[in-house]
């Protein structure tokens, strides 16, 4: 996968490209017969050998992707493919039961899992570092700045923890949706029908879930998208915390200002033209990150509103490639902004002399004769309040 | 408020028009007395006085309106609009320490909070019709549909099952935003300076929590607005829930199809010109607002990514029109849905005939004689699932 | 009107309120008796009785609001409001053979006309002020900015000019835009039946247009929703340049960088607490507006490509709000950038120190000694480039 | 290229994927050589060596990749790879004067010129479509449907005409769009300042724009991005009408309707578990693709509005992969319904007998004993209004 028009994405690479998408496919048809042969309505050794068919073949994409359109989503060719490397009369017992969406939705979230646990990582690296920016900072004095003017002091110290206040909502978030997801299992119109056949169809289902460690919510959830969007939710929650980070350093970093800079990585941040040139680079893709993301959350919940009958007529579709995307950008993002918050140069004395020469504003509200340290209020008590908040796992900054 | 493009929309009168505003503010600056009072910062009389200015004090609107634009948000005008009505040295008190955010912030959480309260109220009433309804129709019969094409027999019973899981997870996001609901407080730049030079501020922002039954987050969130975006993740939730819902009864209700209708009420449903029209008004306006929200939703998130400084420059101000509109529209719609249930007509007939007619497609899947009554497989399993998580208040079917 | 939570929003009283909505409305019925009687299908006495009844009519808005809800829109009840005024037998004429979507999308096109025009000539002012100031700094040095570092020296007549080529698109659109605006004439499916009871339906039809001064577009456009997004786009592109200006002078009006200021308007940019503060309230304004409008350009094109059948089920209806939200946005915002623009102050000398300063950087690219003035290439050059498209009408910088 | 989740993507293959880009950028820069050499600034044996070179050499795609996170964007590495394989000297003249910006703009310019002509021509033969079956239908009798609901009788042939106008208004948009795209070209910041020290700077970027049959705006547009959204304007149009005519004929190929059918071809529409299934797939993924389009236009403008400075920091980022992905999606959704057109089944006996069981609704307005055929007022003189408007290549249906 490159995505030239998208810096930095290779971080997302395998988070959810095609080859990505089929393998997790495999392996939820793989888990379903296992779960059958759990319950006694497969032979286990029958659903190890589709197992073992299924890590073996070589897949071609292209011939998917051409084979999608019929069908009109990918999963029949998928199938089909299965079906043919393992043969009669395995091949009746592949995908015996589901539908293509129990399958397509159960593989977009294990990808949405490991995509939400990568996210998770560098969130938690993102929080670990700017606690101990926020610990260490706690009197470096800056300006506070409202609506682009100068307001009263502030600390550095306050700002870190004011990004890391939003990195531990976005933390819980991530955590809330990655403990409720779901297997989506219902068959053709969400009655598990043909699997009542042969078993119980609830115990069938639980013990799918088991085997990819995802929840059965009871019920499938073929157009009750409610899984999806709270991993929408989660994501752009995450790069909306990385987009404010991004944006105040990509401000603080103007020459004018100078207070902070994005560290200096060997070849980056250069231009195509002047030799001078040190744009902070992480700051500006996680920014338009960040600006990108809100329109797919959107296009989720639009899915979700239109997902009419016992499986819709284009709202799920349009569903597919949103999803992807904020995995792929949110894992890039998060991954972008733990770098550039492990980098970051903190420039105190420039912090320090912009308050000293804007001091008569900063302390007009005071309205008595102070020092801007003796004006910070309650700004150490914040940081603390914000530093309680991080999960021991994070907490290496101590 | 009038709003005759949004027909339907006087459900929500008082949710959050201007009125309803400038009371909500009124509130938050007399609750920041009490609360400077309760912690010894201010006179508890004072506080009452100006909490009797306050509500006897008649508000010119349009003249506020006006005034706002100068200052860029309508705190301002109000703020020196009850300085006057207190009059002086009580003028001094009012708004102490405040910055116009925690006003503006915090009464829109109160006007949330109302609306949130209200939405969930038709969710439960609408959780309860559907209930009744997958109970009672759980062995009635009808066609599943998956991209528009006949599928496999299900239940009506199992329809509105799958309904009321979207319901009840909308009401769980709902309950969730209800209980985290903060106040906002920080002052000019989020340090309450001003406050500190009197009083210990994180006390004086408990107080103020507690006095409006609202949370104290241990830090201000002038730039993390997560609790925003909480707040409108679980109104959308919510009009998709319904949005579904709607579309599904906007389908059926189709004249071919005529398997459920919306229930007449007198002069409901007529054209301007056809006097045989019954459209399915409830259906069609509840899904309109299902289309519209999304993207309210996706302005939230907008904002909240571009929350720079210490407040910022104009991020912050496009999210207030957008969070309003939420609250009104779900409200109307939430309102509308818990209407359409308690009056959608079922025709069980039309339904069965339906499938007798179909059975052959219906009952291929399963690939021998049966009827279609015995090709249900888990749904009466799955209507039990979702019947049980129905919360106990809302639990009257029984 | 009031909605304090969009300051400003009184520059665009009447643009879309419910009573312009409704005076739209009757304009739009009496129009259609007077085609008629101008193709003969009608006595144009009857014609004229019905406008004078259609003006004197008190509309009480908030009963035609409830009663929207139960016809899905307010056409019915304002023809059946002037039904009642007018009395039999005239009753009978009214909205003869017209179905409410040709009334109620007719009134917007009305709407849209005057708010256009509004639009419009405040685009021309600001293109006027900023042919002057393009004009009149030509020669003002100051630093370019890429990726928010400095880059080669720029002037700020480019600057305006650059401004103000996005201002002139802007114009080329919205004449556009005004050039095709359409009347709707389709009857209850598109047919015009009941018209062609009495009289050519193309004739009543284009003199319906005639009498409104709109153009027929030879058939309806119920489904067709092209008139309704170009306006779109013309309102988007609208504000987007004024955004970009907008955000423009926010970044230069930051203390730190110091090179334009909005000028000072008695009472506008204070704070609720700092006394010394001056925010560029104009700006962040019309920046917020221009991150709004997109999501509702959004939603006209989601209904335009959901607009099934002969009318559709909710599409439609999810138009409407938006549509009127987009009118009165751009007209507010337009006008504060008319404003903004009239007012700005140039800070050349902090422009110029400020080159100085980073002489070094800006003429790295260069490779060679030189001044700044001596680096600008075809800076001078453009900004007679962009003079030049000014529509003689917005010429008066001269 | 492919990506499994967007069936039928592969109709764009080539349209704007990473190779085509990179093609496009090389030839940007062998263009800009080359009116260098026209202007006499350069040896035009130097510019045809270059072109070789770039001809020549063989991309490494993944290296590009993960080189483009460095500097933001894929210019750069593209320009030090070609200035590696021509050496030096000529690696001196490779990008001389232009900034990454006139190179990825003009690009994707490119880009987005071919897929507007592809998209062009699968409009004019969905026009060709439309045309012979508004004319061939225009007796055939069908329901009109307003809300859902049996409104008055139309015709198919009208039905058709309303989607072909449509179409046409999509067409006349991508006209202009096509006529409007311009070369990007400014250097650093807008100046040309390193290309005036050696020739006419405004001479050289008409040479440039001629040398790639495009427009020079006389002015670049680095922070006027009203040339891209014109693009996308014309995109969404198009996706949007497709989209009408794929949601109608979902609706009306339901069974309960059956009124028309996807024509049937080998291996599509089927189900992963039904075998009698025939799913409208191309007319649920046009479907899909109209859902998506709005929202990737709302962030082409929320960039614009965005476009700061000489060149913004994230705003230009956030529009790539939203023009990208246009592109490409609505280059297969056209495709995709020029297909779907051409092989619709209309079941006008289904039609007749509808209207004739539903004609005492659908003649209610008429208020008088008629036939449906005699009700159908205008809606002939609308196919023929609509068929007037076919532009004459498009015009084989007579």
């Amino acid at each position: 996968m490159t995505d030239l028009l998208s810096p930095g994405l290779h971080r997302a690479a395998g988070v959810a490209d095609d080859a990505s998408l089929v393998t997790a496919m495999l392996r939820v048809e793989v888990a379903w017969l296992r779960a059958l042969a759990e319950v006694g309505a497969v032979d286990p050794e029958d659903a190890e050998t589709v197992a073992v068919a299924a890590g073996d073949w070589q897949v071609d994409l292209a011939a998917l992707g051409a084979a999608g359109e019929d069908t009109g989503n990918p999963v029949l060719p998928v199938v089909s493919g299965l079906r043919e490397v393992v043969g009669q009369p395995l091949a009746l017992l592949v995908h015996r039961g589901l539908t293509s969406q129990d399958v397509l939705d159960t593989a977009l979230v294990l990808l949405s899992r490991d995509a939400l646990a990568r996210t998770r990582g560098d969130l938690l690296a993102t929080a670990q570092g700017l606690a101990a920016l926020a610990d260490q900072h706690r009197a470096s004095l800056m300006v506070g700045r409202t609506l682009t003017q100068h307001a009263v002091p502030i600390t550095f110290g306050l700002k870190a923890a004011q990004w890391l206040s939003g990195v531990l909502d976005a933390l819980e978030r991530v955590d809330r949706a990655l403990d409720q997801l779901p297997v989506q299992c219902g068959g053709a119109a969400g009655t598990l029908s043909l699997v009542a056949e042969t078993t119980d169809p609830s115990r069938a289902a639980a013990a799918f879930a088991h085997e990819l460690g995802l929840r059965w919510r009871g019920v499938p959830w073929h157009t009750n998208r409610a899984p999806v969007t709270a991993i929408g939710d989660a994501l752009v929650a995450t790069t909306g915390a990385c987009g404010v980070l991004a944006s105040d350093v990509a401000l603080l970093a103007r020459p004018e200002i100078g207070e902070v800079r994005e560290g200096q990585v060997a070849g980056r941040g250069g231009s195509s033209t002047m030799p001078h040139k040190q744009n902070p680079v992480l700051a500006v893709l996680v920014r338009a990150a960040s600006l990108q993301t809100p329109q797919l959350l959107a296009q989720l919940h639009l899915a979700a509103a239109q997902a009419v009958d016992e499986r819709p007529d284009g709202a799920w579709h349009s569903e597919w490639p949103s999803l992807r995307r904020l995995l792929e950008v949110t894992v890039t993002a998060t991954s972008q902004t733990a770098e550039l918050v492990s980098l970051l140069e903190v420039d105190t004395a420039a912090m320090k002399s912009r308050v000293d020469a804007a001091s008569e504003d900063l302390l007009a509200e005071s309205g008595r004769a102070t020092a801007a340290e003796d004006y910070l209020g309650a700004a150490s008590v914040f940081v603390d309040a914000v530093l309680e908040r991080l999960p021991s796992e994070g907490n290496g900054h101590a």
